[in-house]
């Protein structure tokens, strides 16, 4: 199996980790993390959210969040915005990568935002159009890309256009996730290769959830079709909000384990890491959702 | 990635996960689980074992606990034997299969056995003798064959010379065991590999542990070269003895879910086995090691 001799990880755990943490963390603690991370190596750590904080509460700090971590020149801190309003309140503390993010589920994408993903995908029209202005990079997310917690199967026809819809809008990277995690590794692959028919490989990333055990496998059989860049949050946080006590994201410091025993650079200090999700889940009162943490503080 | 169509699963979670649990589970509940796991459609359970209680006093009550299990006629019921004397103990019971075991490094094996692995393959060797003449089948162990918890790195040259010389002592079967849960995919394929080449693939399964979370990721690259035997436990059980609260076997629920979604045959009925794992896990007092099992309960 040729692998990628590098993989760019986008650490999620600020963000998608955080905000689905019952814990709220103290906007010091935010920062504070977000510095930790960017300090091991991690060239991107997407750093908060501008979404609305009736939605997501544990973000509500935002603005304050970015306004004060310590911005590295070598790491990129995206935040997601779910419209031009977000956009712009991103964009008053200094934030020059924003995220958008949809649905490959009708169902969910409704449930979730409100709206249908054509409408979702309208209100990022203007977003990307200002972004492109201002010189500012836009990721896009697709979530639920390999099964929805109200609909079960997803369709790959409707992964695959809206992920080349993203990338048509002017997205440079396409993220996509299996948010309840249910996805195998062969159903991962298969997605994968079937939207990388429409998108160049080079502008996909994959964000896969642990509720099942599955990620790490999913990301070995991704890497496996030339995929080089991989989401996941330290300290595994994020849990599934479709089931209470369940696992969330994949831990980073898991991934980074895999990846340097693969012989495929990061460019993260494990050792840092570690120390770093250690810190975390201590924050949040919470065992660390990371495996390798786990073995070390045990050993 | 060409994977086989079948995957015959090695339970072995009332011997290699109970011995490495704290909590005693009485002798009924063993056998009730060991009834349960032969009732969900595993074709072979490794029962217990009869090495001395000194050892393993989670073990102490082999000749009971296998005097008790209901056993179907398509169902294997292997037992671990240290030598010949335990050998005799699981033949007054009625075992008809037995395992014999040792490590790939020599430390480890004189840590863990108080013997070096020549002298484990001599003791081995009149038990091979007996079960040949006997009509019993012997499955070999080879432990610590991607790391030692003492002397690190294992050279791959050890794994082979070992496992051979079970095979070639009449082993049907030598599984290759990750017993720290150090190993990652390429390393675990690599080993894999370097053996088949002294022993043939359908000779062969994979055991790995999970103390790092790598362990699904390596049984998907031992699959892609061919392996179809793979060992893991209900319910995650049997920690590592090496790192206290670290995570233990591979959980079979994880990887039953895993290879139907490859769409690799087990037999198995997972939804029976996920019950199983979750009432073991009350029986030890402890959170489900596997995934799926807490997702289910969650969802």
């Amino acid at each position: 199996m040729a692998l990628p001799r590098q993989v760019r990880i986008v650490e999620v755990g600020p963000r998608d980790g955080l905000q689905n943490e019952s814990t709220i963390v103290p906007t010091a603690a935010k920062i504070e993390l977000i510095d930790r991370l960017s300090a091991t190596g991690l060239q991107t750590v997407e750093a908060t959210s501008f979404v609305s904080p009736k939605w997501v509460p544990q973000l509500a700090d935002a603005a304050e969040v970015y306004a004060g971590i310590a911005r590295r020149a070598e790491v990129r801190y995206p935040v997601l915005v779910p419209n031009l309003q977000g956009y712009e309140r991103a964009r008053a503390v200094g934030a020059d990568e924003v995220a958008v993010f949809t649905a490959a589920s009708e169902t969910f994408n409704r449930r979730n935002t409100n709206a249908g993903i054509d409408e979702s995908l309208e209100r990022f029209a203007p977003v990307l159009e200002r972004a492109q202005a201002d010189g500012v990079r836009v990721r896009g997310y697709v979530s639920t890309v390999l099964g929805c917690p109200y609909q079960g199967e997803v369709p790959l026809a409707d992964v695959v256009r809206v992920a080349s819809a993203l990338h048509a809008m002017g997205c440079y990277e396409i993220s996509l996730g299996d948010t309840i995690g249910v996805g195998t590794p062969g159903k991962a692959r298969d997605m994968l290769l079937a939207v990388a028919a429409e998108v160049p490989m080079p502008a996909l990333a994959v964000h896969f959830h642990d509720t099942f055990g599955q990620a790490l496998a999913n990301v070995l059989a991704c890497l496996g079709e030339g995929v080089a860049v991989v989401d996941a949050a330290v300290s595994g946080t994020g849990g599934c909000p479709y089931a209470r006590g369940a696992s969330g994201n994949l831990a980073t410091e898991d991934l980074v384990y895999m990846l340097h025993g693969l012989g495929v650079e990061t460019g993260v200090d494990l050792d840092a890491l570690v120390d770093t999700g250690a810190w975390l889940a201590g924050i949040l009162g919470r065992d660390t959702g990371s495996k390798v943490t786990r073995a070390r503080a045990a050993g």
